[in-house]
């Protein structure tokens, strides 16, 4: 059997998400499994993967850099904090004639294939909401035994940070490919907590949102309502959870868990505060099973993008896909300044 | 010992809130009680107290004739459907000399009294945010053994219905009491289930919203975003719950119980998708014991007010009160139908 | 408002089923309430009701007598031990123009109405299987502190006895009615138990079948296995409980409860005898919850006999339905003693 | 101290069976442990075993050339689709004196072993009926996340598939060891999911029985009801579940598991549908301990097998009895196609 080898550059795999989520479960585990089986013809040794998990401003002479030498592109999000920006890198790829790509892992959670599994069973019927809660308690530093634990610059709006930025690229991909497209929306962020302990030891004024309320509406009328926050303490299923509301059913999702509710087995609260609540609420929902083996998010889109790059299979997470995430963000800053609802164009 | 006999005229008593929760569980529980002590002094035995818990759009009429008759006048909320109404409903009373009041019951509930406990330890620090989540599946009646257990006019506009104008009010006091006043809101509502069945048996339209969003802005900075549905399966700790992020600590409080997690016991949470959650999320909260005996919320407020009416001790939440929560709602209203956010002007 | 009494011939009420069923929980509860409110019109007073309750070998005789005395007429079931007998007390109470019913009360138990919302729910999509079991260890007496707790009638096939005979009367109008009709069958019975002791306290010869094992096929393709026995020690969730398993969901009710598994909450299972099995299999249903109040189940088919009478509600309960339950035992004791499938042709 | 070295041919071990339980969980288990010691005189050291696991169809082309080359036979169930065909290469092993045998690994099951014990210590005085519940749901494959973990040729009787032909050839040796030897039966299967999904990922037509319902007669008056079935979910204690009722007592067997209920406290139920049912009938059962180690049922076979060729115990379980099997499975589809009982004459 022929083997090919594919160089992949990896760019900036120094940070946690670099390091942990591309080199180690992806590109690593891929290696360690004996490559990705692409058949017996390949006729393109040649062709080569850049990586690119550089900080959000870095990004744009990387890609150029790359898509000059003709390399096939992938990249972390946001692609950039503009959308004018973000489309430019897309058209500068395509103009150059090469296969690019953006990371959209929470597409391959267990916890979204499961929600994405339901729709296709048609659990829910009519969806009627979707309620997103993110986020958890980031350590200021102030404390010493309670480290900061994420870096700096996401809380300096000069170096590209803010939770909008980060999370509503998310929040777009993830609304668009499980529920419906994204058509309008209203958004508000704060900066809940005004300073925090940098990487050096000292104080630093944080100039970025570090919680971000959102109302998106989707095609078709779903309503869905999403919470970020670096300022939250967690009281519910995990770290991320999303509730589909549907006419013959419900859902709550986490990461890798998801609960479902049907409309047979829907309780009739009492509302009676003279008594505690005789409704275990969490009891009338059943988790569902692990049906299939969920291996890791990005490995599997690192997958995906190793055969688009060595076997011509459709990818349609590109660049343009990634501008999209960053045009979400950037609508979400201008009705958090304007205070004002802002219809998302089409791209 | 002298005793005073106040006579009540209780008009439209009927429903489900007049019947269980005026009558049964707060009149005549202080009847069964042997009547609220006062002491010694009752110098003006003329007075009687005018109760309304009618339709919404029936009130004007009813306090109007009682005003005239200059009774003491204590009504449910919302007061009126529009700010103008419930402010002319006040300034009548006011011009007429009679003691009057609003059900805002929610004030007394224990969860919401753990909450101002805690802000009077200063449990909290500075609040950063508050995340309310209202709400439950209403059946539509479309199934014989699953009959709805709310009235049909809750869910026509025309009939004074819908959860913004229903909810709103009371968001308002909660908000202005335990936390800071409104400044600011943006809204949305809409009519998730657009048919139901009504009391007689047939299907009817639904023109009210059956569910709302809101973002509300406090005095002070507070971000407060609230969620109201009766079209949703409730997967949280009780129907009502309401979360507050403080600097040092954060609660979630139900009906009657509260949890807190103080900044010391802030779990650093791992995200890795690839591994179970392993982290509970639940086990980091502490449930506030009970450190007093919880009266009903409405007769608690009942007592106060009859308090008020026989000794004229003071008792602050008037018809004035009463038209702030029917401003919140039509401003909700006016964001929402008007896509924009709105201020709250003083009233 | 003006009143009509109707006064009820009770026969035979002296068993546990008559006393506890059809006289305390049904009639006297009926009375207790105040009646039925049938309306203001009631013109004709005259009308009488007979109900039968005695053994199924004298029931002939006492409706020979009320349909000339030209009373309605409610029967216990089995109405008669043949179907040509049974049929003929139909024809007999057609001919003489008397209202007639038989009871099938366990259309209306709180289990079987689950059922039939789960399919009115389209819970199941096409339903695939259905089995029952039916029983429980009825005590043979030759202990002295394990009485019996059934009539030794029961178990003498001369008296009308056996569990066949008994208990195809009820899996009829259940299967009709909530299924599919039933087309043919095989059936199996035995006496497990050769000798019990009776009334008087001296052993007996059982001669009846006390455990009895069918197959039906209902119309559409639905096989349903259903298994009665008065000698088997029941580790189940009732002492009746029927499972359903279609192509989206799965349900397995009791006599009150009702468990659902959706096909998306559907496990994995792992065939490894090596290692005790690794899912408990009573953790992925979920209980569905009481969503109305559910009355006795022989009084709510009084209550409608009764509006049949005064009224002239429908009434399809009848005679003829009766008929149908003796014939499908008949028939299961046909296939038993001649070895062969049989066919339900149309009464 | 001298070892002989058996050598092993496997044919077909690449299926899940043939991996997992002959070459992983026996044969390499086996061989871990040091192999098996056999005692001194070994005085026959060219025998070899021939291991067969390939698919049906192909069976009996690899035992004709086994018996040909003279090696011991060892072969998974069913050894044909056909008695007829079974008896010949049984026939065929014993006319070439080659040893031979058959996989009847459920009798050394945990579970079926404590059945025995019971047995053996008169639990149950006379056994009166025995029930026997089989089977999970394998998915169909239409849903991604939820891949079919049965390979297709189970489900096309072109191919020697179906679930009658699968399972009752462990019914037979299960009830004719345990129990006492089946003499009668009446059989019922049924296509209930027609359409599934093949490992090219296309829809394929399913043609055999993925159900099956049996009423089989013992000798000496038990009857022992069993369903088989891959579109059932499962709410028992196991995958597979055998209950006993006897006179004395009762057991419920899982894989390994097995709860008996004695007739001391066999429980007096209450049939009051009017109340949740007040006995919670699991928890009259108590649970059998383990009382020795229990090995891998396959191992504990294949070890009786190796002694039996190096040896020259007794292995009572020839392809003579493998054709039993095959028998039953035969006489089962006979009953199912032509309507009607069938006895089970000698082989």
């Amino acid at each position: 059997m022929e083997t090919r080898r594919i160089g992949i550059i990896m760019n900036g795999v120094t940070g946690r998400m670099g390091t942990n989520q591309h080199l180690v479960r992806s590109i690593l585990a891929i290696v360690k499994q004996g490559g990705i089986k692409v058949g017996d013809d390949l006729d393109n040794p040649a062709d080569e993967v850049f990586f690119d998990a550089s900080g959000t401003l870095q990004r744009a002479k990387f890609v150029e850099m790359a898509a000059k030498a003709r390399k096939a592109i992938y990249c972390e999000k946001p692609t950039a904090v503009s959308t004018a920006e973000a489309l430019r890198l897309y058209d500068l790829c395509r103009k150059a004639g090469v296969k690019n790509g953006v990371v959209q892992d929470k597409l391959w959670l267990p916890g979204f294939r499961k929600l994405r599994q339901l729709i296709e069973q048609d659990f829910f019927g009519r969806i009627l909401s979707v309620r997103g809660e993110f986020g958890y308690w980031v350590f200021t530093g102030h404390v010493a035994d309670q480290p900061a634990q994420r870096p700096s610059w996401n809380y300096r709006a000069e170096d590209g940070g803010g939770i909008m930025i980060d999370m509503f690229c998310h929040w777009r991909y993830v609304l668009d490919n499980v529920f419906a497209p994204v058509k309008r929306l209203v958004a508000w962020g704060n900066t809940d907590l005004p300073e925090r302990i940098g990487e050096d030891g000292k104080p630093y004024k944080c100039t970025a949102d570090d919680s971000a309320y959102a109302i998106f509406l989707l095609e078709g009328g779903i309503t869905a309502q999403f919470n970020s926050s670096w300022c939250v303490r967690v009281r519910r299923d995990d770290l991320l959870t999303v509730q589909v509301d549907g006419e013959k059913g419900s859902a709550v999702a986490g990461l890798r868990k998801c609960w479902v509710q049907g409309q047979s087995v829907t309780p009739k609260p009492v509302w009676n505060p003279d008594i505690p609540q005789p409704i275990n609420f969490y009891e009338g929902w059943t988790e569902m099973p692990d049906a299939t083996t969920y291996d890791n998010a990005f490995k599997i889109q690192w997958e995906k993008f190793l055969r688009h790059v060595a076997l011509d299979e459709p990818f349609p997470w590109t660049l343009r896909e990634g501008a999209k995430g960053v045009q979400l963000a950037e609508l979400g800053m201008e009705s958090w300044k304007q205070g004002k609802w802002v219809d998302v164009p089409e791209l």
